[in-house]
């Protein structure tokens, strides 16, 4: 087991142009560890509910996905019902109960304390401290974030950016963390924050990697279906650090090699919903699809006009 | 000269977080002949009114622009006037001018008519379709259009598109000529209805090339200063069909090259106020911003995984 993540096990009622499912499994850590789990053996540190389908989740077991960390409690679990339009390109959040989700003080059980790959999804900047307190020596930290945070535990998360090697964020996140709406600038300004490497998700326009000097782009894969985009962001950090997990490769070629399985795992995320999208695929279809990303970028450029 | 371009020769009043000017040379064919002639000889049919500054015009037949098929007709020249938003991401337009652009009947001097290449700019899909009349069998006809003409002239437009080689449009447009949201699809289905190919600018996010069972993505420059949208379309075309017009390359593998040196003349044009942003801008130059693409989009991707 080489990646361990921390972050939310939800249950998600989501409607769509194209139907609805109600308390589904969902939650940053589930789509996350879904996707990488095509990659590499996954740690997930979280906690449910008594009423969470623990069965269901353990289903995700023989993925190679560990949930021994996932704590249950007394009370109910996280859950979250959204609405998208009609074209997916918004969505309206209906209803949040945080429930257990509230009181959540990760515990990484001992075992997981050494693995050297480790994702702290998006939880309280103190939580992700507190993590960073209880591991030992990682290979890579990469954290996630939000606006709420941003705004209301700016100087927590700063701490936090000073102690991870990677941050994967959107495009809102980024511009509001470096308080500049240029995304490049705003990738710059954070590389000097502590992070050596920043990656911005841009949905449908597909993810940006920054680091001193160097930027890459990676489009999203076209696709012409689209059911359900919940879990797209977290389906690709689990694909990019499926990735490095498994070639324990961070290089810059590495890196942007990573970002093609992010970007793959993506578009097999938001083909139906929830994490249904992931059901049957082989790492095998992954990798066809990750091949086909060549077709989509390749350009031969000459080296003098003719 | 191998390139022929008809579309609007305007006076731009542009208003931006970092500044204005006012009646500024601006329109589509104006933006594209300047991007279009760092790499091709361009001709240009539009038409002004009597009170454009013709100096200003001619000045840039010193760049390879043949300005002699824009007529000066009696009245006002095609104003435009926008402000743009604190991000640049939207603008307002304060005032639209049509002034002799109103009555605006091209007409293709003798001499331009066996122009090899020819980009149909945004205008009148009957006057497209007029325009098709008076050339000679060219090598490749591209055009552009807007959703004023996609919901008011639908049926001359898909006209226009049976006779055409190739549509360049941006995302919004694609998906109201296609009645589909999705721009893949959308894509697709314009495929069917005469072009062989579509490009779709997608402004900070690049541009996508479509042809049956095939796409290409290319991202836009990662720009950390942007002074002036105005234009940043028409100098991707003019980029696009000025490399196409120069190389005589239209091949798949031509077209994708194309696409770079579209996407480098965008990241020019948007530097300065108006054309300013190709003020002393050699071939070399965007040769080189074109080199630097590589270091954006490069990944090899490993055969199997390890």
């Amino acid at each position: 087991m080489k990646l361990l993540v921390v972050g939310s096990v939800a249950l998600d009622s989501i409607h769509t142009p194209f139907g609805e499912v109600n308390d589904a499994l969902g939650g940053s850590a589930v789509y996350f560890s879904v996707a990488a789990s095509l990659l590499s053996g996954v740690r997930v540190v979280g906690v449910v509910g008594k009423d969470y389908p623990m069965d269901q989740l353990e289903s995700l077991a023989g993925r190679g996905v560990d949930f021994s960390g996932v704590e249950q409690a007394a009370g109910e679990s996280f859950r979250w019902k959204g609405k998208y339009s009609f074209d997916l390109s918004s969505r309206e959040t209906l209803e949040t109960r945080l429930g257990v989700f509230a009181d959540f003080r990760p515990q990484i059980p001992t075992a997981f304390r050494d693995t050297p790959f480790v994702f702290l999804g998006n939880i309280h900047p103190e939580l992700q401290l507190n993590v960073l307190d209880q591991i030992r020596s990682p290979r890579l930290v990469a954290c996630d974030t939000m606006n709420y945070w941003i705004d209301g535990a700016r100087d927590r998360l700063f701490e936090v950016l000073r102690r991870v090697d990677l941050l994967i964020v959107n495009d809102e996140e980024i511009r509001q963390l470096a308080e500049d709406w240029n995304v490049h600038r705003a990738c710059r300004r954070v590389l000097t924050m502590g992070p050596r490497r920043v990656v911005v998700k841009r949905g449908e326009h597909g993810a940006l990697l920054v680091e001193p000097g160097h930027s890459f782009y990676c489009p999203a894969w076209p696709l012409e279906e689209v059911f359900d985009p919940t879990g797209a962001g977290d389906s690709f950090a689990g694909g990019f650090l499926g990735y490095l997990a498994r070639t324990g490769d961070s290089s810059s070629a590495g890196l942007r090699r990573a970002m093609i399985w992010g970007a793959a795992m993506g578009s097999f995320a938001v083909a139906r919903f929830g994490i249904g999208g992931f059901e049957g695929v082989t790492p095998a279809e992954v990798q066809q699809r990750v091949r086909s990303f060549r077709d989509l970028t390749h350009v031969e450029l000459a080296e003098a006009l003719p």
